[in-house]
């Protein structure tokens, strides 16, 4: 038996939401007895500790991690938890670990045999996946696509192979200003009868989710995700 | 617009558990306020809806999918949609989609242009993938693994080979009662530096969230999963 603490994975709402909307009880309620944070940005951190009523955000402990912290400097945030307290990791929205620099931290936990527990909280990647009907038995997660045009539609080519080839339906991201262009790539590259997800504001009050043939799209408005996170879905 | 019902995905606790523990209250609020349910066991269907307080078990209304429905027989669970009915699809246990026999009916409600919701909830392997600090950029999730020894010793070093080559983290499942066989074959067949999950009983008093490479498995007791559900998950 170990005497270090816990780090709890804490997931976070997406966007404008009532907290009870997307999170259980019991993540709220544990929240308030951490004393020790780890996120990605102390702004949203804080406005998020605000929104689940948590006692004096001024004594929670923050400490902060984003892409640019070395690996070597991860140690010393696992300093409270090795000297037996609790800890909450959180992402600015959504599930840390998932589309979410949090990995680390967690690999690391799991190298010095520190417990971790995952609490259940919205993903828009993973609500997507459900709401797709494509393959729940065989999906992967792919990130964002290469930003160059010629890479990006030779990996949508790719993606689409591998449906073909496995019946592994592919999502992705990308950054919410380059939808558009995502969109229009993935008309011009795909097949006509491949199903293309295209999954807008996931759990907020415009989220949209709709699922139609390459064919289809090319003959229906462009969807309203300008500037809106969306996740991106193929599948035969 | 259309006056379709909306289709919303219930996800269901993994277990005994308190529902306020995994789901939002959303999903409880939202639940009784629905007539006509699709499921895949009706004992399980209405003991999920008796725990959420449902105020009149007997006037719910469910229809029962398993896998041996076939494609063309799915029409007619959605007759009360296509009436303006809203409608809630629920798995045994976990997330509707993932790992679950409801994506064909999710698949025919888009092409109807139904509506399709996606409510928080806890899912063994989206919870498994969080907590691995594997690689939340880049994941596959592959179902279950051949059951024959050769074959699945073959698939176990393909999925040790994609995580090589493309840096995508593997997860995958087994019946319960061969977890045992399956972790030995791991320990066989993986090379010794490569990292293995074992997440057992997710969101239940004894969940166990193992990550270690596999030359300390080798050196470690085997995980008590026996007839527990457990997600297997491999990297670098």
């Amino acid at each position: 038996m170990t005497s270090y603490g816990t780090l709890y994975l804490l997931p976070v709402g997406l966007g404008e939401c009532q907290l009870e909307d997307v999170l259980p009880k019991r993540n709220i309620e544990l929240i308030k007895t951490l004393s020790y944070f780890i996120a990605e940005n102390a702004k949203e951190a804080r406005a998020f500790l605000k929104q689940c009523a948590y006692p004096e955000i001024s004594r929670a402990q923050l400490s902060l991690i984003n892409q640019h912290v070395k690996i070597e400097e991860l140690n010393a945030y696992l300093e409270p938890l090795l000297s037996g307290n609790h800890m909450g990791l959180m992402s600015d929205a959504g599930c840390p670990g998932i589309a979410d620099p949090g990995a680390d931290i967690i690999k690391l936990a799991h190298k010095k045999g520190i417990k971790v527990v995952p609490l259940v909280g919205p993903s828009s990647i993973v609500l997507s996946i459900m709401a797709s009907g494509f393959n729940g038995q065989n999906f992967a997660f792919n990130g964002y696509l290469p930003i160059d045009k010629i890479a990006r539609a030779k990996r949508i080519k790719e993606l689409e192979q591998i449906c073909l080839k496995s019946k592994q339906a592919q999502f992705f991201i990308e950054t919410p200003y380059r939808n558009g262009n995502v969109f229009e790539d993935l008309l011009k590259t795909l097949q006509s009868s491949t199903q293309l997800l295209v999954a807008t504001n996931i759990t907020l009050v415009d989220e949209n989710i709709l699922v139609k043939p390459i064919s289809a799209w090319k003959k229906s408005n462009v969807p309203d995700f300008f500037k809106k996170p969306t996740v991106f879905g193929i599948y035969l």
